[in-house]
């Protein structure tokens, strides 16, 4: 296939966390590179950077146009993601020049790297040391996070899909409970923990299923306003005194006065942070002691960032429109730059870009005017926001009843050119 | 048709936990209801039969065409619901006549109430009253629980939702997993816990989502095979090293080889029964504490019995017809009876009926052909019975990218004949 092409080859990779529709800016990254001849093979990496290291190299180019499709509304990453992360240029020097070996063995001449903060961080470092080796190389950044905490870009791919289930499950949950909630015995509170270890914005997107005063969730617990236990448990009284039950929607990352989490499970990831879980049950344990009333938490945990069956479509064009601008960007000399998504009107984005400098490690998090001042919900102002982004409904296909992800990519891996690395 | 009943009311109500599908029943009630002049008016109880014995009825004449068409599409109860179970005929002598005088005041001759096995109970209970009194009754249950576990009918409406759930969230779930696990320190192992007390059932049905030997889930945990931790660990190691990561789908039920359930939370509902939960966090520390491997966990809780956005359109269609089936059955004379879906080719259901003396109390458990002899999965013939329960999305509509479930009914209630009762 396209066998008279004439230009480099591209490098593109998943990194971290991955999403509803992170495969949906890999379609538009490879359906584009193959509609331009002036770019060469779209060569996805194994398990994002990781891939480019081992030399383990998946060639787009022999994926059928039906599995290329599919990649528009398959959940997770087709080629795999990582969550490893380069450090220090000088300290991992000789793991920066074996990737750029493997990127001069396959005369490639792009780096895309799609992922979130950390990732833009490997996508900045890895031009550098380009620029420092004198290895022409077009590094670009595609933002893609459920966390919604990169800088500049409106928002991020990825959030927008987990908004939609997180908004539409409290709304759904909320009228199980309302069912019962006034008869003898049943469940008054109800608590659902989503992601968000710094950040409130899934938490917050909860907030849009509360179209009126009264409507589920009543309280939404954000890492950006300190937790205070008695604080907490008088608006939850109040408000089962009020309207007979109260959902609370609780971000995993809830701290203390003193910023401390309020739960650990006692792991960290492989960056360092704490892996959370569990602030459910402990809030609705301090529920049943101290308010008395019966219960029931939830936690959606990975669902919350798969659940492609029910995606933004909005979300889906965009993650698709940032692979594309990464090819046409890329062919038009953009470099070092993370692209961003602009909000030209209240429902329609532009990519624009940013300099990976300014993006690297750079949180956040949701803006004081985003946050009622009671703390407890959000403002008209990020309703404004977030309901363009949930907009239409994105539905995979279906074979069986359940949605028809396709079979895993097998493709063989491309012939290595060059000897395994024991570096890592 | 017994000519003494013509033009009686109906009282039609909800008991126990709600489905994404029991509005539907309502409107297949109430429509029906509505095109047969020889039936009154349709009186929703307000919380089941609590709306009874306290006279709190709703005149379901007064909804809207709009309002009942709403019912096809929106989870919860309408009405409300209650898990008040009424005992022993002698002991709650005055409970069971103070019902019967109500019905006496508003001319109701048709009682179909809308519930699980306690529900059911119930409803036998009612109808042996109506007899002992003398008071002209027909008396008919229909069933409802996501569950699954009452006995007679092929399956039971809000069971077959939940189900298109929670395989479609493991499967989900699966692919996020996948994309990552065989880098360092990712996640090896996801937990997902699902309801099901002393039935299985829905935990079997996240077993639809494994088409294919290694497809997730890779374990199932019934509360019908006993737990032995060792056991489990050590398939879960022997998952992870054949596939690279292992997904679990738990009941909240699981029980060790005593009979105890592995975890509760120490609460116990209106009925006596233990309020589980927490059986994800508990598996998931002894993965990581024996074998070592990073795990997630998620527990869905209400989000498996309200998701109504990804609703079976075979359970919307077998809910509403058993509501419109209830009314004529009752114009035809049935009594005593409650109305079961019986398969008569493998997608195509009619409605049965099975006298409410052989209901009450039976609980239907998986059938031993229905776990695979390793006690992981389920059988094929487990998937047979399964799979068309799961067919076609019943979609609601949507409005600024949330599923639109309408307002509250916020009819009046049905102005009261009857002095307040006070032996509540």
């Amino acid at each position: 296939m396209n066998k008279n092409r004439k230009g480099k080859q591209v490098f593109y990779a998943h990194s971290g966390g991955v999403t509803a529709v992170i495969n949906a800016t890999a379609c538009g990254v490879i359906e584009t590179a193959r509609a331009h001849t002036e770019i060469g093979t779209v060569f996805a990496g194994k398990h994002g950077i990781l891939g480019g290291i081992k030399e383990a190299l998946i060639d787009t180019n022999l994926a059928s146009d039906a599995q290329l499709a599919a990649l528009r509304y398959t959940p997770g990453s087709a080629f795999g993601s990582c969550r490893y992360k380069l450090t220090d240029l000088d300290k991992q020097a000789d793991v920066y020049a074996r990737l750029l070996s493997v990127f001069r063995a396959h005369d490639i001449g792009y780096f895309f790297y799609n992922g979130g903060n950390d990732s833009q961080d490997t996508t900045h470092k890895v031009y550098q040391m380009s620029q420092r080796m004198g290895y022409p190389l077009t590094c670009i950044g595609i933002p893609k996070t459920i966390d919604n905490d990169l800088p500049f870009t409106d928002y991020c791919p990825g959030f927008a899909s987990t908004a939609k289930y997180v908004a539409t499950a409290i709304r759904e949950a909320g009228l199980d409970i309302q069912s019962m909630c006034s008869t003898d015995r049943s469940t008054k509170v109800f608590i659902l923990e989503v992601m968000g270890r710094h950040a409130g914005w899934i938490a917050a997107a909860s907030g849009l299923a509360s179209e009126q005063t009264g409507m589920p969730p009543h309280m939404i617990l954000f890492p950006e306003v300190a937790f205070d236990q008695a604080r907490f448990l008088k608006q939850v009284t109040h408000t089962v005194n009020q309207y007979g039950y109260c959902t609370v929607v609780a971000s995993e990352g809830i701290r203390d006065k003193t910023g401390a989490f309020l739960t650990a499970s006692h792991q960290t990831d492989a960056f360092g942070h704490a892996q959370l879980g569990g602030v459910a049950p402990m809030l609705s344990a301090w529920v049943r002691t101290h308010c008395h009333y019966k219960t029931h938490w939830a936690v959606a945990d990975y669902l919350q960032r798969s659940a492609r069956h029910i995606a933004s479509q909005v979300d889906v064009d965009n993650a698709y429109l940032l692979g594309k601008e990464a090819v046409l960007h890329a062919l038009s000399g953009a470099q070092g730059v993370m692209l961003t998504l602009n909000r030209d009107t209240h429902t329609q984005w532009s990519i624009g870009t940013v300099a990976l400098d300014q993006v690297a490690n750079v949180e956040h998090t949701l803006p004081p005017t985003f946050i009622d001042t009671n703390g407890w919900h959000i403002t008209p102002a990020c309703m404004d926001y977030l309901r363009p982004l949930i907009a239409g409904e994105a539905y995979p296909p279906y074979t069986h009843g359940l949605p028809d992800y396709g079979k895993p990519w097998s493709i063989p891996l491309v012939k290595k050119r060059l000897p395994a690395y024991q570096g890592l």
